[in-house]
């Protein structure tokens, strides 16, 4: 395990911009902040265990899964499973990895998943797109492929992530492949897998040993499976089919129970986080029975909930408290942490999105995160990706790189011979410190004007989101390809006709 | 020193919504966070006492306070201190209270300064005010008013500040009675003092003996005073004669450097922060010197600024770390933190604002501060007070209020029977647990809009800062008067008529 080694880029089409630094994670050089003592911590350990041996847990559609449970010495009825006080705690302990790496086919954008490291990925799922030009629309595989070539120019991103957008022009069942190859063709960092159902994970794991080699692919994780529970106390077949093939390819499951307090969990921070934990440790003991050691993450996307209509509410109280309590359970069972990123049910990149996007994100940072979905781009509750809010969005994932990053008190930041020099009354405008030190001792985000309003209003009075619109297609003009073997590129397009050929074409999961 | 007592009151005009709590300050009961190490703190500070003692620091036009730090032993040259080391630490620390209150003239609304309280106080200072209806504008004393009974309905915040505006139409050295009286006459709240010269700091004085009695003035803190250096390393007579005339009065003086680094103290973060407390542990010292043993809390404003433009910027990663950074260190000195909030440059209630207000008010509790100045309204680096985002900055108040009561571990709150009773696959929204919680378990902002996007529309598209436009106009035709003895409504008016007198109107201060 090597510590991430930043990289000076010039960033695309920046000549009156300094150098952006590009790393390929954040490493946390500051620490996790606590909502839960000790005894909080016991008590919701203790709640999660005695749900998971009183109700127990339901794996339906995947009698293998029961048998799996059976011979763990689990009590199985029909479908339910209970488990002793313990048992999944106990078996997640033996056997998960604390942290581990997952491999991009640039090694320079090698992920470390675990310790202080946070993975920054962009939005994930939406099957509509909005930007300030062509207004809200159903995704296309167009703009799946916008995306990720934005997402690749942003430096403080550090995944390709998956469904970047759902690209709902092409076949249900047949799309994971394209988006699969999008990611490989167009970005050269780590990307996800196809979360949906055993066959799907099955053809990203093919396509993975295309890009890697097989070998390589057996012993390294190069992709990224996040299973969720249907909550409460569910994991159906199309999540547990994926899991089981990830778990046994050796690649990363992280157990992300979903939840909107109040309808699928009880409306309390406290039994929701009982049942959220129930749930994580269940199927993250069920990883590591399907292959002890194999690398999992503990997921937390509790969200909550409107109780006037029932809508979900993002940026909450709850919701951060929620994630910080997350990531104290995570630590202290001792896998990595699964979160959430910049989420809004706002329509627009507007007030409201940044107000609960730099809740959300921040909330995740401080609850030490190893990994944060949704980084970009949300808006309506994940129904749309934004290509304004992505670059909004985008400088707050570069903030809270440089926050994390700490206090320099190096000689040099220290400034004391500055301070002597410059004296009471006197500006530093011109001394030697700040001439020495100002291309990089600031952190410059992207989409802020900080003018004065004369010029402000000169300049169009343009809104922030009618910036980040300028932005993003700038960004994508100057993109960058990072190319792709042709060889592996011709083995992905046939792999893809070939498996394509196999069904026809279906407009349904 | 009592607890805060929550009363809980019908919002005004919200027939829809369920009572909104409001405390008289926030009680938090989640900790701090760290960003120096105890070694990064020492080093620090003894970087603070070389400054003060090598450099030392300028008290311009105001030659008794010279003779009060020569009587105390330090060094005076000229206008310049110095002090040797420790000494201005040790003179805090021998006198100064950790924790006080601040009294407000309905006494459910005395708020606590120090310890674990945080009270959230209005924009202060800006010339302008924006509103979507009117735009930007030089503000009135008419917008003035509006602004106190606009906060006086805001249950999230827990002061009535200051100069919330600069009402512009009044001459400007009588205006500031005519702000004293507004606040004392539309607000029950706490409000802030007259900061620039000790003869308007008399004027505030006064004014408050005539609504709580000067008996007790004499024994309360019933005002507030910031006191700001002229950084780097002086403080001017304007601020100084103020910092006496409150200290001798036994009022709290806020003593805090406001800085933008690379202009005003060094463009590293390190630098900057032995620099500020270099100067609020100088002018702290100047208090408990004047007057041992009178409140006073050690102020962090220090802002970032772009080096392409010299704009003040905000929301940045240095200016958290700075606010974090000073908790650390106010706590070693023993007393409160005063900061600011929700700062922007932007020049709307856009996504910009509230990217940068989330984080600005976010790192402040996190730091542990004990008052938020600027915690609604600001926009452009302090030049405008808007209304719509004084409401969407209110919802953020709400939220760190809510958050920092952290998590309830009640047996309600753990729903353990709501859990077993509900089961696996099932849905809480119509279980009792839920009936019985769901109006106070969750946090109810007032401005977003969660909705669906199709109701959104029907709705008519509005962004947030729309929202808030129609919102602050139904709050302040809601506004409640809190009434004032008519006797102590003359006789302010009586000495206000009776100090404008004997002055002629100036346009300058």
């Amino acid at each position: 395990m090597t510590s991430p080694q930043p990289t000076r880029r010039r960033r695309a089409g920046s000549s009156d911009r300094p150098e952006q630094l590009r790393a390929p994670y954040i490493q946390r050089k500051l620490g996790t902040f606590s909502v839960l003592s000790e005894e909080g911590l016991s008590l919701i350990e203790a709640n999660a265990d005695t749900i998971l041996q009183e109700t127990g847990m339901e794996f339906t559609g995947d009698p293998e899964i029961l048998e799996i449970f059976k011979a763990a010495g689990c009590d199985v009825k029909d479908t339910r499973v209970h488990f002793e006080k313990g048992f999944c705690r106990k078996t997640i302990q033996a056997t998960a990895p604390k942290l581990f790496m997952q491999n991009a086919r640039n090694p320079a954008n090698t992920v470390q998943l675990g310790g202080d490291a946070t993975v920054l990925c962009p939005s994930w799922g939406p099957p509509f797109v909005h930007d300030l030009d062509k207004g809200r629309r159903y995704a296309s595989y167009s703009d799946f492929i916008s995306l990720v070539k934005l997402h690749q120019t942003i430096p403080w991103l550090h995944h390709s992530g998956g469904v970047v957008c759902e690209p709902v022009d092409l076949p249900a069942n047949k799309r994971h492949l394209d988006m699969l190859y999008g990611h490989i063709r167009y970005s050269d960092r780590a990307f996800m897998g196809a979360f949906i159902g055993a066959e799907r994970a099955g053809h990203a794991i093919d396509m993975a040993r295309i890009v890697f080699g097989a070998d390589y692919v057996a012993n390294n994780p190069v992709l990224y499976c996040v299973s969720n529970t249907n909550a409460p106390l569910v994991l159906d077949s199309h999540m547990s089919g994926a899991l089981k093939t990830y778990a046994r390819a050796n690649q990363p499951v992280a157990c992300t129970p979903w939840v909107l307090t109040g309808a699928m969990s009880p409306t309390t921070v406290a039994g929701t986080l009982a049942q959220v934990l129930a749930e994580a440790t269940a199927c993250l003991s069920l990883v590591q029975l399907v292959n002890p050691g194999a690398p999992c993450l503990m997921g937390s996307f509790a969200s909550t909930m409107s109780m006037q209509s029932g809508a979900p509410t993002f940026g909450t109280p709850e919701a951060g408290l929620m994630v910080l309590a997350a990531g104290q359970l995570a630590r202290r069972l001792g896998v990595p942490l699964h979160t959430v990123g910049t989420l809004s049910a706002s329509k627009l990149p507007d007030a409201q999105a940044e107000q609960e996007a730099a809740w959300g994100l921040l909330m995740s940072m401080f609850a030490g995160a190893n990994l944060i979905n949704h980084a970009t781009g949300w808006l309506e509750g994940g129904l749309v990706t934004s290509f304004e809010k992505t670059m909004i969005d985008a400088d707050l994932c570069g903030k809270v790189g440089r926050f994390f990053d700490g206090i320099d008190l190096s000689e040099n930041a220290q400034a004391m011979s500055a301070i002597a020099a410059t004296g009471p009354g006197q500006h530093y405008l011109g001394s030697d410190h700040t001439r020495l030190n100002f291309m990089s001792a600031l952190f410059r985000p992207l989409t802020p004007d900080n003018n004065s309003f004369e010029q402000w209003q000169a300049e169009g009075s343009k809104d922030a989101a009618t910036r980040a619109n300028a932005l993003w297609k700038k960004q994508l003009e100057n993109y960058q390809d990072p190319g792709l073997d042709p060889a592996i590129d011709e083995e992905l397009k046939a792999y893809m006709t070939r498996v394509k050929s196999q069904q026809p074409d279906m407009n349904y999961f």
